[in-house]
């Protein structure tokens, strides 16, 4: 069986800086298999790169390493982690990125990556994700334990995590997300009930608007009508039949959300 | 050798949609070799998508699974197929999407994906590239037999075909693509003849306007002017040397082209 | 050990070009590797082909091959060419792309892709990156001898080369690439030397205005105001923390970069 290294960046993919990380992967490991989760993060917003990971990584088989860089305090203070949860592995820079996948599946181990051995030489101080964290991934992926990185790293949460409506009346989330699609994505996981789930027994606001609820599918939603969904991640988002919620609201991500159960 | 999954979407690739997608097929075939097409076809452009995929899926080893994916209508009526051609495997919404591929190659086996053992468990409504479409293909890349996916279905074209310029005096396409480069891509096909083909001996039409005919490279046009060329598929394509055609003449897809033979 | 075929193009992702490279390649070899540099190259902008590939090439496995496709005469007098360097081989269209490749790793062998035993039959003239190109790309990867291509072809460098910091007092070069981020980067390679190396000890202009010269990461950097860098390839570059470069300068391509030592 193939070895999988999941890539997720804000580098783009015009430049040459993920080809670089590649090329050094595969010349660690060359019979291993890369998959790009996006390189297309905006430039140095953790946040989303932390949305997108935790919305996809749980998708990949057991043992699959994913390699993550959105790292704006490059060369600094900052420090590179490995780290191993139950089923998946994860390498990139210590600094809340990987706050939503660790949500959903906590570290069991979790080291600083400080043992020169396994960088390239003479690292530059601008591209740890060719230098540290690329090699950090291609070693792990050859079987190289987690220990031999570096020494153990206390990880500590520095983003707001999901909200699941339970038994709560009522639940006060935010706008932490919007795709391709002008949807906008919460931070509220509305989990499926037995039987399957609909927001009709719910009231949803986003910001101070109520929202329709009832529609389960694009299709099902009113033309040019905001309306709540629960998302394919079990997060309420709010869209538009056909069209950018995005634009058609103005709202941004931040904007608050509410959920007030009717009973 | 490794079996090939072909994706084409228009999930775009910044968010995490791709990735879950290839997670899935991964799980189920860790060992399948993932090419994307392209994941930008314009939100729900059913017709765009059909013109990438025809014009891409042929080149592909036989064999090749091309898992196709711009689905307007997720949740509600249209059905999930998976088909058999002579050479290759399709899989994903029956809307359309497969009509010009299927125009090239027709299918010998459709079905309906109606069978809940290859979907995810509790599919999302609005997810079923995910949940629906993914599965079925990482199945058929295993070697499951495609009547297991689910009951007979019956395909029904709704796009319009090509049209081969063979006998007739003259023939009334459109321009159906328009790509990167701004070429403006006809549905009229001018096969190739023994020996080369020119199409010296043919007037064109754009619209009302006469185009230009001789050159047989982009290098060959006249600086600015517009001019008919065979493009690369055998499609007659408007072109601007060093140019974009579609900004020049301000056309875009539907509009009418014309070609007369002289003699 | 999988073969592995690098691609970079200015073909976009969004049409079916870059597929059907795809599936040429894969149909000759089923086994091997595709990896994308980029597809994201300017329409028919060489110079920026070239720097994106000599960025990246040295980092993939010794043998890899590298398939890249700027190609604005394409179906005119420029051929096309597959070369060994003493690690690498390159195929694609004779027109400069490789010169900065080359610089690093010169050419041992060099032949025209004239045999059209190793072409797709009847190659279109407007797109030899999937009828001439790819198909030399996948069968040198089965293992076919360079020679076999084609007779002996005279490489000929045609853009300006990297000039490197050594004894000179001073160097006068310029912006060659602009990436995502915005930072402008020039041809003025500054080696590492033994126990770091700083840009404190350096004037450097940028057209006519002095840089700041001191952070060694954009983190070190100041709010809004340019500094020069040594970036990830040794080159110098002007960076703006958290910001662009190119918005905050308003330079460009072409721009000049002057490096004077101080003592």
């Amino acid at each position: 069986m193939q070895r999988i290294v999941t890539l997720l960046t804000d580098f783009g993919t015009r430049d040459h800086y993920v080809a670089a990380v590649k090329g050094v992967l595969l010349n660690i490991n060359p019979n291993l298999y890369l998959v790009d989760i996006t390189h297309e993060i905006r430039p140095q917003d953790i946040r989303e790169g932390a949305f997108v990971l935790a919305s996809s990584f749980k998708y990949f088989p057991v043992g699959t390493i994913h390699l993550a860089v959105v790292d704006p305090g490059v060369g600094g203070k900052r420090q590179g982690l490995a780290a191993a949860t139950e089923q998946h592995l994860f390498v990139g820079p210590d600094n809340g990125l990987f706050d939503w996948a660790f949500d959903l599946e906590p570290p069991r181990q979790v080291v600083a990556l400080e043992n020169p051995v396994y960088w390239l030489p003479q690292p530059s101080l601008v591209f740890h994700g060719r230098d540290i964290f690329a090699p950090a991934a291609g070693h792990l992926s050859t079987g190289l334990p987690l220990e031999k990185l570096g020494p153990p790293l206390h990880y500590k949460m520095r983003l707001p995590g999901r909200l699941i409506l339970e038994k709560q009346k009522e639940l006060q989330g935010e706008i932490i997300y919007i795709d391709r699609f002008g949807n906008l994505i919460s931070n509220i996981e509305i989990p499926p009930l037995p039987g399957g789930r609909e927001l009709r027994d719910l009231q949803a606001y986003l910001g101070t608007e109520q929202l329709l609820v009832g529609p389960r599918t694009y299709e099902e939603g009113p033309p040019l009508r905001p309306f709540a969904l629960i998302g394919s991640s079990n997060l309420l988002e709010v869209s538009v039949r056909n069209g950018s919620a995005q634009e058609i609201t103005g709202c941004s991500v931040g904007t608050s959300v509410l959920v007030r159960k009717q009973k």
